[in-house]
């Protein structure tokens, strides 16, 4: 995983929501265009970018360390989640990864499927000496609350228990039960998931301060960097939380 | 992608009407024969000729590139819809294409045993050279309406996504709103899908000069130029507007 | 498929009846046999003979060329009908067999298993040179009537898409109608079924001879020649009708 | 099949209660050891013994020879029974089987998976050198009746059509409703499942002679052997019916 | 088995329940840190330990011989049981284990999947030279009393005739009816599986004697050590009865 971070924390840039939610419901004329997400991520240092396939086929510019996802599904289906592998390990490498993604919707009906098939992608990114990164979100008519302490924290173990490498698990909303799914990780590294736009920078910033209080790793950010209007500047503001350790009331006086 | 362009533009002659709707929906006694429409396809100019494998291997004549359709399915059964591989990507290979088609019912309950096989005939067709086209169809029980502006362009982008060179997609009946599609899709051409036969020609010209106008890289047409009374009168008018551009008004009027 | 055909015409034995309806639904204590069978194939110069492997491996003898039946079921599930490879392309070729042959239920909600493996049987069979004729019968709740012409040209078509060398088709009840289907198989041959005993001589000869009419290349029977009180007499009309265009009515007068 | 039979008969001893029934269904403290079964096999002159992969593993002692169950269930779950490959024809050649047996449900909803499965071990078991042996029980929603004359046929036949060298029915309860399903099954061998253990000797005696009568090459029998007070007793009042064709009379007289 | 016996005994230290149950169902702040078990596993003399792939990677250690659990599943999903496969026995030797172990939901709606697995887990292990130890809980819709001396005895078996070389099953609650169990078993090794956390040690203690008093080989224990407030003395108390065969009233006396 230590293509991913920096001084042991890492900042992801996510850009995968065009396939799992739509272009329409996320994008502007601005962020559609993966060349701007692409500049985003070099220009703000991020330590890595996690795309589809097709989109690090055409717009990866090799600056940035590359996650691939692996498997991918749009928002239209209803019923029980599943998704499933869309671009093989082996692809990835040609495409440039130096890690690859993949999401386990824990709790669905079609969960075994899931943790089958990166049972598979663990194995083999393993022999190839990439990273495993699991995006765990429990989903499905079983799941009440996904960001339910005990839900998180079990997202956050099952990563471990599969041989994730990291796992990118939502907000708890606070730090102590934050804490908490950070320990039941283990040894795997917590990547908190932006998630959507918060209302304020403020908002997003103590979540992210929380996380990083809780132990965790870094953040997966993507709409609340690349829908900001200045996403540098938010950036920045990550950055000092994330490898600084910046105290968040400094951070909005300053 | 260039193999099926002329002057970044492209044009292709669809022919799959008799597996994915039955003969006695779309055909008569002339167009039901697939010599007919080859020979259309060499006459008119077009760019590509699209045909599942029997019919390319009984009449494909070499005379136009070749995009085998790798999936298909037929019009009789209810339910979701899902569409398997009957060809691979080396039989079409065998059989002279230069690339590969095949058809994504997004939305679908099925929708990830269509994914997880478009993701596998991207990479085998990139691997052998060959550019992949999606046809992505939003359909199923959850997709209410599929030429509306945010469907099309979430067929469009998970074209783009995917991997695919090409995504075949309906028109969204408006300039503008198919320029958010061609935006969606990116670097990934957008070919406009010609459906059904139009009530008069200027109808059928107009969408297509609008999908143009918006960007479009082409056209794939079938039923509009087949079932035309004078097919090769039409293919002139379809190449006046996607290779030189001519506006609609000044062809009904010339 | 020159191998099942004599002045490009040809008649095809069948006995699959005991996989498929079961004997105590077709058989009396002589046709039970297979050895019966085999001897009215060759005494009646059929130009093909349809087992299943385990009948090609006890009884069959060389003298006429043999089609190995790739797929089989029973009648006994209900539901929507699926049937799968029970025999390899292979494995059919070392019983001797010329061509192989697989049933695909058009329609049914399990359509898509049947498609998927005909297009693997068809791509194996033409790599060893062999021809791949498909049983095609519209079956399931989606379809209303089976002999309904626009089925069963759709059933033609959907072979010749597919890339079968012949199709197995039943018969509309009208040489005009099933003209029609003829077409729709365009470089397919058509193999009329000949369904179960029809209730005299004169009905069932009076359909081959509207399918040969119409531009059938021969015919599929099995029922209505081993079920007959003197096969090889009824044999010869269909020889006189399929091989040398015979007219129906001097038939029944000579 | 020779491997299996003397003078063109054969008697096999099946014990596979146990996964297909449950232990305390089947069993007592003495017929629950394997060990107790091998050597009534041997001491019992049986021409065969069938276990499944972990029972030969452990117990069998090379002495008569082996056949392996490939696949299995329990008992325990409802619906419509499926039954899928637990050992693969390989494996059971390395635990010294000189056959292998594999069970269909036919008429089942989840017939074709067996079908396809049994198709796979024929074709694997045959390029071994191994007979291929299949127990088939007609059982599910559309079995309304599993003895019945017109089903034990249809079970017979549907084995001979699908390559097996043996199957195993049951018994219709008359020689000459028997001797139907023996002619179905043509050149397959047929062995009449001894099924549960018959009120008397002389009814089970019976069973076994009228299916003799009938044209059976021989018997699988199991808990009418190892449930019964004097198991060599019963086998030998087994083989004078099945080897010496003795009348059943002469047999409870003598 | 022997790497997992001392003497013919063996006690294994189970830890998936973060996997199979969650971590906020069964850890505090002590034992959601694996080292903290493989220390316990390490100093009270365990003759095995078993994780999950990803723990085994992070966190064995290698001083106690290794079982990787190669299915899973989490608590979310409703309905009948289903685990799959997350490791394949290749990956579990490559973390060192010397042994593999399997979870089969008998009377699942599901068994056949698992079954199956399990039937190819036990071939490559054998292959590999590993033992393939059985986890069978009979659970769904169709077990009403998971612990009745007639299912806990059909899952001992049923792991017998798949050719598990040990099964873990839970205690019927007595000795004369695991003995049972223990008979069904046969040659394959019993393990009693210890369960959520007993009310009282003592409790406990007298379930294990009978189980060790009924033949069983020995134990795999989970909560009830490391859940226990001195988790060395419990399992000293373990060591004792199993492998010095104490009588428990010696045991609570002293």
């Amino acid at each position: 995983m230590n293509s991913f971070l920096r001084d042991g924390k890492g900042m992801l840039l996510a850009y995968d929501q065009g396939f799992e939610h739509g272009p329409s419901a996320d994008f502007n004329d601005q962020n559609i265009d993966p060349a701007y997400i692409m500049d985003i991520a070099q220009k703000g240092d991020f330590t890595g970018v996690v795309f589809h396939k097709g989109i690090a086929e055409k717009y990866y510019n090799g600056k940035v360390p590359l996650i691939v996802k692996l498997n991918g599904k749009t928002s239209l289906p209803k019923g029980e989640p599943v998704s499933t592998i869309v671009c093989s390990v082996e692809e990835a490498i040609s495409l440039g990864a130096k890690g690859v993604g993949y999401t386990i919707y824990l709790g669905s009906a079609n969960e075994s499927v899931m943790l089958e098939e990166f049972g598979q992608v663990e194995e083999e990114a393993h022999e190839e000496g990439l990273p495993a990164i699991a995006w765990i979100y429990p989903r499905g008519e079983a799941v009440k609350n996904d960001t339910a302490p005990e839900i998180v924290a079990y997202a956050a173990r099952a990563g471990l228990e599969m041989g994730a490498d990291a796992v990118k698990i939502k907000y708890t909303g606070a730090t102590d039960s934050f804490r908490w799914a950070v320990k039941a990780a283990g040894l795997s590294k917590v990547f908190m998931s932006g998630g959507p736009k918060a209302p304020t920078d403020e908002t997003f910033l103590a979540q992210v301060k929380g996380a990083m209080d809780a132990g965790a790793t870094g953040l997966a950010v993507g709409r609340n960097v690349w829908q900001h209007a200045e996403p540098l500047k938010m950036t920045a503001s990550l950055r000092d939380i994330i490898f600084r350790g910046s105290n968040l009331e400094n951070k909005s006086q300053g």
